[in-house]
């Protein structure tokens, strides 16, 4: 029996044999051929079989997962259709008598490289894509099995060096019980989709790929982030026993489910969840969500090759508000730019990004992209509980001037005698240092504030979270973070306003009692994180946490807090 | 008579003929040749023809400017000295039977190329010089003139398109009495150069090359930032009129250069430079500086294929502290990264490198960088007054690490017998927002903060300032940066200690009053500042200002700042 130790990147703990999901060697012998044809008719087949099973699994995650993921095998799909690409492969194979194999590996080698080289984050994401098909189509050349996560048919626990978005997509939930990685983070794709998925994940262990034999019984410890393997009897024992227990937690909180959120005095607070599209509504609301705190409309964007319609976007708005049922509904306008690129808006290459030309700066440049959005989103704020918020606001002239054309869309829609609400609040994502510092000069002019904690403990420590070298300064718990949620949470209260939070701090167990404290309103999180917070708030005082709250901002580092909010809430 | 509008770069008055700074056209007839080493000869004769003039540049400019700025003759050198570059286009002729001219493009495009596409600002800078140094060849090749600002002998207006290092480091005082350009803003390379230079410039006319001749006369305002072409003789009159009345000004200012700086009612504040070589000091001195406020020690790291030794280093700070003969100067540590790299420390290419790995987060890591810098400090310390202060420092762990591995060097020195001042305060660079948002939890531990406005007002605004697409959130004046001073300011109050600020806004004529207001203690600028500086705080009271402080710091945008400033005290 082995002990590994990872990041825990989603809850619960799963027992089961180890699948081994790893790539087959792919290497061959380069020869010169003597019939061109042959080998181009072998290449042909290579790409049929390929698209066919793209086409196949294309299909599957539409099923399983929905439209947004399988995105990603159009895009491939795209790769193997690209007569640029194709092209030369048969033209190599015909000048220079190669076989079909080699030309496709230098071709392909070719564009991926050459796309790794640009300095833009789309591009290399398209030479992922390039890599990752290119392998398939190696392998029906060669003839090897190339693996198919899709057909698993027994209960396992996959271990792979990494996921691929491909592999990932075609996990079956029914049969994959958890899985561990070499490589990720907290935040890397595969952890994301682990807890989408609800399935425990451990990733970066670094060495579980070669720690695992295939078929040998493994335990996934998600919650304290360990990969058991061949466990002892007693361990399995132990573990069963977790497992149960981690199952009891959860249908205690599925008692929660419709119930109000309130604290051990009955103060009450607003749980709401993230969501990214209108099928992330189910996991909402099956979660207990008493509504969306952040409907982040970038994905409506994404992955396409042109601007979506006006009409598009009013459909997703309105399905999301209409599933909603009244529920109030925070849709951030568009946050692009950043590490978020839009090939077809041909944002500049910037050498600093997060600090650069992005979200509501972008939108008040380019009003052209701005207004259907808004267009869109009254019209649809007739069919629900409609607040609209904007990203990235660093003055209040930004605030006025996107609010100012906001109602200019208002009023020419009312010309045109289109219904649309007249209680929309408007609001702000609190997420530059600036807008936290002046909180009380945007309360007089905001109808609410939404903490974007994210974005603002990176420029607040002036350190890019995605950065490794520096990461050990993203702090939730510093004490600088501290003081200005709490100037905003004051500001907002002294002008009748309320204040969200839509960070990932907001669903965390150490911050929640600390955020309960100074007074937060409204905490908005992954849906499946709504249930446990809900169950921790109901055994918290709000009033004897909030008696500490001067000691507690006058800290002096992140450490002390967490040791002292550990000491009052235990 | 034509008005062109610019930036304001360097103050004064300037008027005289126009001197056409233009590059002589290079292009020519690509011919293949008969006899190679006819070409290697004439390529040959050329370079050494460049190599001779650059020594001799180099060694004007050393005497004229230093030997920092003759550094980059030293990188031209290198270049024409390098067999990497000057094979290849030998290898050309030979092989392919090209001209020297053509050798020359091709080979030298190739690394442009090659460097510019690297995404590393040092890398593109080389760039910048092959360029630089190629021009220079082919005009020997092509036996036409290369112009060499060196050679002027009579008085002018330089206008050029921008001006390369190379050109404004052959400026000749003596001849030329302002400099008006097309592209270029108040930060780059030209202005910097035209502001220590003290001759007056405007930068950023767009098109001040197309609208003059040769010979024009020319007057430049380098107060508003104007391009006078062929005036009038009223605007001639007018012109002088204000030039006297500026070197009057000027000779008032002078008038302050031994006083120290009171405010009306007699209230002390300290008027410090900002330096970043031993050079500079006659620059203080000359201009009345108080001591030094920011010591920027990279200078000692640039334009080097090593580190600096420790030796090197005590030399240097030596120089300083006893050439300020008692005045206090303020050293920064090693702020290395963002936006300033060195090639030899293999720094990582950075997504967002202004919220990367730099400064102090670098040093310490790399202690064998960082504790050399300290002892060489630490061993200046016995000849002068020396305050030492860590930048980018975001939390109080990362104070106390640095301070403990200085005191730790400090106590290695003694038990060696060698002498180190028992007073030297040790503060930080207050530029990241967490640091000011919790400056009352610094002041315990600090001896003294230095609030560096460049990077504050960056992070807090989540702006970067080298982006022309969102340079116009870089705002000095926008409340929440004044909030953030204020607490500053206060927190050391408290705990009687000092604040300073080194960023270019303590010598802003704007920002003075209210930072007088606010109890800023020690002004840190730019040496040509500080007597305009003293004569400003002369006439303002700062009891009256800081009457109105609530108001300030309660306003909604930095506009209304601006225009109650301006109010106030005219």
């Amino acid at each position: 029996m082995t002990h590994i130790n990872g990041i825990a990147a989603s809850s619960g703990i799963a027992i089961a044999k180890a699948y081994q999901l790893v790539t087959p060697d792919l290497s061959f012998e380069k020869k010169t051929i003597d019939n061109p044809s042959v080998e181009i008719e072998r290449l042909n087949q290579a790409l049929e079989t390929s698209k066919s099973e793209l086409e196949r699994i294309k299909e599957h995650t539409k099923n399983s997962l929905g439209d947004e993921h399988a995105e990603i095998f159009s895009a491939h799909l795209l790769i193997l259709n690209d007569p640029e690409m194709i092209n030369p492969m048969k033209d190599k194979i015909k000048e220079n008598n190669v076989m079909a194999e080699t030309a496709l590996e230098e071709v392909t080698t070719m564009f991926i490289e050459m796309f790794q080289n640009m300095d833009n984050e789309y591009m290399r994401e398209r030479a992922a894509d390039i890599k990752d098909v290119t392998k398939r189509v190696m392998a029906h050349l060669l003839g090897v099995t190339f693996p198919d996560p899709a057909l698993i048919n027994e209960e396992v626990i996959v271990i792979a060096q990494d996921l691929t978005p491909s592999d990932t997509a075609q996990l079956n939930r029914q049969y994959v019980k958890g899985f561990a990685t070499d490589i990720g983070g907290r935040t890397s794709h595969s952890a994301i989709m682990a807890r989408s998925l609800e399935i425990p994940a451990v990733v970066g262990t670094k060495n579980v790929t070669t720690s695992v034999n295939q078929s040998d019984m493994v335990i996934i410890d998600g919650i304290e982030g360990k990969v058991i393997i061949q466990p002892s009897e007693e361990e399995l024992t132990s573990y069963r026993e977790k497992q149960n227990s981690f199952r009891k937690q959860q249908e205690e909180w599925a008692k929660l489910k419709d119930e109000p959120t309130f604290s051990k005095e009955g103060e009450q607070v607003e749980l709401v969840a993230n969501i990214g599209t209108p099928n992330d509504i189910d996991g909402v609301l099956n979660n207990g969500g008493e509504g969306v705190g952040l409907y982040r409309t970038e994905f409506l964007y994404m992955g396409k090759s042109e601007l979506p319609s006006e009409e598009e976007q009013f459909e997703a708005y309105k399905t999301v508000l209409e599933r909603m049922d009244g529920k109030p509904v925070v849709v951030r306008t568009l946050d692009v730019g950043g590490d978020k690129e839009l090939s077809y808006l041909n944002l500049p290459k910037e050498m600093n990004p997060f600090l650069g030309f992005r979200a509501i700066r972008f939108c008040l440049e380019n009003e052209a992209v701005f207004r259907p959005q808004l267009r869109a989103l009254l019209r649809a704020s007739a069919y629900g509980n409609l607040k609209i918020m904007f990203p990235m606001i660093a003055t209040l002239e930004e605030f006025r001037q996107a609010k100012s054309i906001l109602l200019d869309e208002k009023k020419s829609l009312k010309a045109d005698d289109v219904k649309v609400s007249e209680d929309i609040e408007v609001g702000i994502m609190v997420e530059i240092p600036s807008t936290a510092v002046t909180a009380k000069q945007f309360a007089k002019e905001v109808d609410f504030f939404s903490i974007g904690t994210n974005d603002l403990i990176q420029y607040t420590m002036a350190a890019d979270r995605m950065n490794e070298r520096v990461s050990y300064l993203y702090q939730p718990y510093h004490p600088a973070i501290l003081n200005l949620v709490n100037n905003v949470i004051q500001a907002a209260h002294k002008e009748g306003k309320w204040t969200g939070m839509c960070g990932e701090m907001a669903g965390d167990p150490i911050a929640i009692p600390i955020l309960l404290g100074l007074g937060l309103d409204e905490f908005s999180m992954s849906a499946t994180s709504i249930l446990p917070a809900r169950t921790q708030i109901k055994n918290l005082s709000k009033k004897d946490i909030s008696k500490h709250k001067e000691q507690i901002l006058s800290m002096r580092t992140a450490d002390e807090v967490v040791e002292f909010i550990r000491e009052i809430t235990e």
